[in-house]
C-alpha cells in the first residue's frame, strides 16, 4: 500500500454457512503475510466463532476498527436469527448475508468504509426471501442510484483484466443479446473505470471477437463487422484507446497482455476462462460504475467444504488487498 | 527421446513464402539445445536458401537424413516452379506447398519416415487450385483412408491437452451443430489416441460444459443435459474414465488440469484460449484417429513477418519433438 485509508474496508460475511466466515478470518490471521490493511466485518460473529477460534473484537463503529485490528477480527454484529451452521444454508442466513451486504455498503456510501469487500452468497436462498437481483452485483448498484446496465463485472488478477459483455446467459443466445450499443457502453464503463479505479490516464483497451478467428472477414460470422466493429469505431472516435476485434485465441498470451490495459469479452467464459487459467486463487470481482469502489473474490460460498479448515484465504486477500489500491487511487485522483 | 527412431521425420515445408522455411531450418540450427531427432524436409530448397544462410544437403531417399543431418539441413526437392519470395503468396507457392504435403504423407504412410510435422499452409492459395478440405487435417485424413469425422484435431501443451468438438463454425451455430453423438465419437477419439499416441493406458477425459457454469441444472442452456450428459454417460457405460461436464472456467487452473489428461471442449475458442494462454509458444495441433502420426504448429503462415528472420522457431519444435514422442510410443505398444 502505497496510500494510507482515511477509512477502514468493510467486509460483508457473505452467507454465515458459506465460506465465507472462514476465509474472512484467514485473511486476518494473515494481515501481514498478505498485506491486508485495516477491514471490518459486517455480519454475525458466531458464523465466525462456529470456524474459527481466533479473537473477534466487537465495535459499534467503523472508527473503532483501526485500534482493535492489532488485537483481533474488528466485527459489527448485526441482528441475526441463529444460522451458523456450516455448510447448511438456511432462510435465516439468507437474511443475514442481505443485512450484512447492506450495511457495509451504506457505510461506504457514507464514507464510513473506505470501500466494500463482499463474501460469497448464496442465490438460491436469497431468491426465496424475495431478493429480486440477478446478483450481488446488481443490488449494490440499486443502493447506489446506478442503473445495473451502467455497472460492469471485471475480473483482475496481477497480468490480466477481463470484462464481458454479457454474462449470464445461455452461449445460443449471446449473439442475439449482443448489441454495439452494449458493447460501447460497456467498454466506456471498462475504460472510465481502469482511469478512475486504477489510476491509468490513458488506458487501453482490447476487444475481442465473438466468433473463431474473429470471424475470418465473415466467412466464420458476421457479428465482428455489424456489431463490434462500429463499437470499437465509435469508442476511437471519442478519443478512448481501442483495438479489435481480436480473435479471443491468441490475445491473453503475456507477450499480447502487455499491450492492452482491460480485454473486452463477448462473453462469460471468453473472460472467465483466460483470467481463472492464468490467476484462479488471484482473481478479483472489481465492479465498475458505481460511486463506491465494490470488489468480492471470485468464488462462491462452497458449501460442500465449508467449516472444514480447506477454504482457501488467498482470493479473499487479493479482493481486499485490491478494494484498499482502488480506494487510495480513487482519493488520490479525487 | 527415449526410445530410438527407425526412421527420419518427414517435414513438409508448407507455403515456400510464409515462416515454414525460416523456422523448420532454424530448429535444424538449433537442433541440440531444441532436443530434436533426425528429420527430413520435404520442399522446395530455393525458399530455404532466400532465408537461411546455413547448409542444406539435398538427399533423394529418407534413409539418407540419418548420415547428413550432422553436416546440414536434410531436404528432398520437390520438382517445383520458383515461388520463394518471402512474404509473396502465389499460385505456384500453392502447388509447392500441396506436393510438399503430398509426399511428406505418403513418406510416413510406406513407413520410410516415422511421422509427418507439416508446415503452415496458405488456405486461400490453396483453394486457388482447387484443394477442397477445410484444412491440411482433412487432406491428410483422405489420403490415409479415414473418413474426416474420424479424426480429431488436439492441441497438445506441456501442462494441458485440448480437443474442440466443434471447429471452424460462427458462434451462434455451435449448439445447433453439437450432437450428444458427435459429442461421444470425439471423446472415444481422443481417448484412443491418448492410449495410441501418449502412452497413457487409461486416459481420463473432462469434458466441458457449453453455457456458463455448465447451464446451472438448465436455467442457462439445456445442451448439458440433452446431449453432453448422455454422450458422458454413453462414454463411461463404455468403461472410459470420462468426467463432465465442467463448468469451462474452472476447469483450466493447474490444480484441476492435475485430474485430467485432456479436456474434450464444445467450440474451437473454448479449447483454444486456454491453451493458448498457458502454452502460446509450445502448443503443438496433434491429428488423432489416423493410421500416422502427424503434427503441427499451432500457427499460420504469417506472411506479414516472413523473410524478416522475425520468426519464433519454438512451436515447430515442439511440434517436431511431439511427432518423434508419439512416433516413438506407438512404435513401442504396436
Amino acid at each position: 500500500m502505497t496510500t494510507a485509508l482515511r477509512s477502514p474496508l468493510a467486509v460483508s460475511l457473505g452467507d454465515p454457512a458459506g465460506i465465507g466466515p472462514e476465509v474472512i478470518a484467514k485473511c486476518w490471521d494473515n494481515r501481514e503475510s498478505f498485506g491486508l490493511p485495516v477491514f471490518v466485518v459486517i455480519g454475525d460473529s458466531r458464523a465466525v466463532s462456529a470456524v474459527w477460534d481466533g479473537p473477534i473484537e466487537l465495535i459499534e463503529d467503523p472508527r473503532q476498527a483501526d485500534a482493535a485490528f492489532d488485537f483481533g477480527l474488528p466485527l459489527i454484529q448485526i441482528n441475526a436469527p441463529r444460522s451458523d451452521v456450516p455448510g447448511h444454508p438456511s432462510v435465516a442466513g439468507a437474511h443475514t448475508s442481505l443485512d450484512s451486504l447492506e450495511i457495509a455498503v451504506g457505510l461506504a456510501r457514507s464514507g464510513s468504509a473506505a470501500a466494500v469487500v463482499t463474501g460469497p452468497v448464496a442465490k438460491e436462498q436469497l431468491y426465496s426471501i424475495g431478493f429480486q437481483h440477478p446478483g450481488q452485483t446488481e443490488f449494490v448498484a440499486e443502493r447506489c442510484g446506478v442503473a445495473p446496465e451502467n455497472v460492469v463485472m471485471m475480473l483482475a488478477g496481477p497480468t490480466l483484466r477481463t470484462v464481458p459483455v454479457t454474462t449470464h446467459l445461455p452461449l445460443s443466445a449471446v449473439s442475439s443479446q449482443l448489441s454495439s450499443a452494449l458493447i460501447e457502453s460497456r467498454g466506456r464503463a471498462t475504460l472510465r473505470g481502469l482511469q478512475r479505479s486504477f489510476g491509468i490516464a490513458e488506458p487501453r483497451l482490447a476487444v475481442s471477437g465473438l466468433n473463431p478467428h474473429s470471424g475470418e472477414g465473415g466467412q466464420l460470422g458476421r457479428e465482428e463487422i455489424e456489431m463490434i466493429e462500429p463499437a470499437i469505431a465509435a469508442l476511437a472516435a471519442e478519443g478512448w484507446r481501442v483495438t479489435g476485434p481480436h480473435p479471443a485465441d491468441t490475445m491473453f498470451h503475456a507477450s499480447v497482455r502487455a499491450h492492452y490495459d482491460a480485454a473486452l469479452c463477448m462473453y462469460h467464459d471468453q473472460a472467465l476462462i483466460p483470467i481463472k487459467a492464468l490467476h484462479f486463487d488471484e482473481a478479483v470481482n472489481v465492479t465498475l460504475g458505481l460511486p463506491i469502489v465494490r470488489t468480492a473474490p471470485d468464488h462462491g460460498t462452497a458449501f460442500d467444504i465449508a467449516g472444514q479448515d480447506r477454504a482457501d484465504p488467498r482470493p479473499m486477500a487479493a479482493a481486499i488487498r485490491m478494494a484498499a489500491e482502488n480506494a487510495a487511487l480513487r482519493a488520490e485522483t479525487a
